[in-house]
């Protein structure tokens, strides 16, 4: 089977040359693997955390679209789409919500850095965070988990979120999944496009809060030559030697040619090219990779029902593949027509077997601790105490499992307060029979 | 336009007479008053939060909804429906939750009581809650707001939660409708059905949780003679006087009678009826009520597909509400086809107009006073101290509105902690100046 490989593309603003060299580019080449198969997403409902003006959502939504189709994204090829025509992901969302620990999400860095900002302006920790904010994470393994993709290419500061949706689909698989047939593959996090880091006219990071950035299409050609005559450079006149690296100039021109014609470019400036000249040649050198693209951008952008209808092909490929796959996850939960044969054959024909759904459960809490429980009938038994390994708690429960009543004695265990012996002693019965 | 009505019905376990006469039995009586629109619906997505056991989840719905038929309810007057049938609740949820503020959701009693346990139990505070638990009342609030409710019949540990969607429901409008045509009603919470606390057969309040339930229809008219046999009375004989008030008897029959026959009832044990046969008496008078609806209950269990059908047809009647609903509400966000004109103009000019979206909110506190705060641009600059009715705060935000800083000075509010005094009076003035 192919791998699956899923980027979500952020819809506010629009698109820099940076966001092209490091994202866009390096994105639509993977796309082109025939051993990928990949999905990108327009993350629409997350830019709702961020943004609530409805006109620049509309108008980035399409700008961002009709920029990824116009530099090359083969919508056949991939699955394109809007998260927000997908409405198998929210539900999705809030199955993963009732498995997730919100200890877990208390430690996500993105909701962690308003609450510390807030703390050091003195107001309240949650002063500036929307629900969607502190739920952010949750909404991504939804996104993920719905196509079961392998990997993820992801920023350093996305990481942890990622993390996140491996243990939410951990956590669905061990409670609703047969041990052999999990639900859900775990997703990895892989170094992601944007380590090629471009800089911007002044040098630092390309980046539209530095206002240093060369726009991608915005503005036309024209745009491009008057953000690129912004460059800062020394003063060398024209005939005096310069250092390629005093400039971003170098490392731009870098971006869009071959390692000659970049070796070629330092060496003129080392033999003293004019810097205005220099600047005309990184122009010629950008246009005439992104000035085709451009019009395509432009063709998009005066015809919104062509991107339309391809996004709505998009969708309809994902919610082939989001629609059986979430009516499986419900019928899992038992949330399924009452006229489908009785809930799932793996997973409850083997707790059948063993009375009335009579297991341990083992998990981590926000501690950092491994427990486990005894629970017969959804009902909760026993409570471990904390353990420092997972294989700790692993092998009490096998012990109580084979040696029964008499490990349980030994057991650093406690009573849930409505349980009695009797039940307990049946579970315990119950299992070691197994 | 009739008055819609909404109630959502847990799908956690089976139900007991006390059940019945407190929630089943009004609900249907409300729901056959022709000013009424009901929405009823099986909260099977919330069941998810409480109970990961995907054969009880299944099977108490399948239940819950027979009985709820089987009582009496009209599917054909009413919108019945399974929660998990309406894709567009969980969408709503998320675009609700960019709205709401955490640190509203922070002071959810239920989500604080969990809390209080697991700090007193000197675990982390975080330990014992999923994210669906802390999120649920947004989630609430895309119940009744999916549908407008006006009413919501509620216990009193719901009241806040209705207040966090009145609040979510206000943000929602001011952010993203025109003044003259909010999206969401305000909904009221009302006093609810479950009024009417029936005792248990040790005289305290039936619940499944004391363990002193008399089933409604599991176990069958045997289960309800053996359950009745088992009300604690005292060890008078027949022929005894006895205290119709020292024992459950007799409002339990009250329950099921007119007041002629309940008065004849408490005179019968005044005069020495014997506690075996008062308790036959309570049978048959129950049993004349309900047991009719156990056939139609056994019926309609033994028909999956006709239950399925009932709710199928509940949830094209939602949906048909739900699915334009939710579209506009895309729309207004931001999220629509690209096809579609362009986002509507309305409610963006008015703001700017106003100022920025300052504004008086009224609302009701769980403890049952009414208050009134004064927010700019969703920061919340004053806040009132408690009123008895809701009149007085309008009175005063009306005189602050027209005299402007001068009764302002009068009235009985308190700055917010990071409100400075300049955004208020700005605020005060841009109001004044409307």
């Amino acid at each position: 089977m192919k791998k699956r490989v899923l980027t979500g593309i952020n819809t506010t603003g629009t698109l820099h040359i940076g966001n092209y060299v490091g994202a866009i580019r390096p994105a639509i080449q993977d796309s082109r693997n025939p051993d990928v198969e990949s999905f990108l997403f327009l993350a629409d409902l997350h830019a709702l955390i961020k943004c609530q003006d409805p006109a620049r959502i509309e108008r980035s939504r399409m700008q961002i679209a009709a920029t990824w189709l116009a530099c090359g994204l083969d919508p056949e090829r991939v699955v394109f789409y809007r998260q927000s025509d997908i409405p198998e992901i929210p539900t999705l969302n809030w199955l993963l919500s009732c498995v997730m620990s919100k200890g877990l999400l208390n430690r996500a860095h993105a909701y962690k850095a308003k609450v510390d900002a807030a703390v050091a302006a003195g107001r309240d920790p949650d002063a500036d965070v929307s629900m969607g904010l502190f739920c952010y994470p949750v909404l991504m393994a939804a996104d993920i988990l719905m196509f079961n993709a392998n990997e993820v290419p992801v920023g350093h500061d996305q990481i942890q979120h990622l993390e996140m949706a491996r243990e939410a689909a951990q956590r669905f698989n061990n409670l609703y999944a047969p041990a052999d047939k999990p639900f859900f593959v775990l997703p990895q996090a892989t170094g992601g496009s944007d380590v090629e880091v471009l800089p911007g006219l002044d040098g630092r990071k390309m980046s539209k809060s530095y206002n240093n950035v060369i726009p991608l299409f915005e503005g036309g050609r024209k745009a491009l030559d008057e953000a690129i005559a912004r460059i800062v450079t020394d003063s060398r006149l024209p005939g005096e030697p310069k250092d390629p690296d005093s400039s971003s100039l170098a490392v731009l021109y870098q971006a869009f040619a071959t390692a000659e014609e970049t070796a070629a470019f330092r060496q003129e400036l080392c033999d003293g090219l004019g810097w205005g000249d220099a600047k005309k040649r990184l122009a010629e050198k950008i246009d005439a990779e992104i000035g085709p693209m451009r019009m395509r951008y432009e063709e998009l952008m005066a015809h919104p029902e062509k991107l339309e209808e391809i996004l709505q092909a998009g969708a309809k490929k994902a919610r082939a593949i989001a629609t059986p796959f979430l009516a499986d996850l419900m019928h899992a939960v038992g949330l399924k027509s009452f006229t489908t044969a009785p809930a799932a054959e793996g997973k409850k024909k083997k707790a059948k077997k063993a009375g009335a759904d009579t297991l341990f459960k083992q998990y981590r809490e926000a501690d950092g601790l491994f427990y486990f429980k005894l629970v017969a009938a959804g009902k909760e038994l026993l409570i471990s105490s904390g353990f420092e390994s997972g294989r700790d708690a692993g092998q009490w429960i096998g012990r109580i499992k084979t040696e029964g009543l008499d490990a349980l004695a030994q057991a650093p265990v406690t009573k849930c307060t409505d349980a009695t012996d009797t039940e307990i002693s049946e579970a315990i019965n119950r299992l070691q029979a197994e």
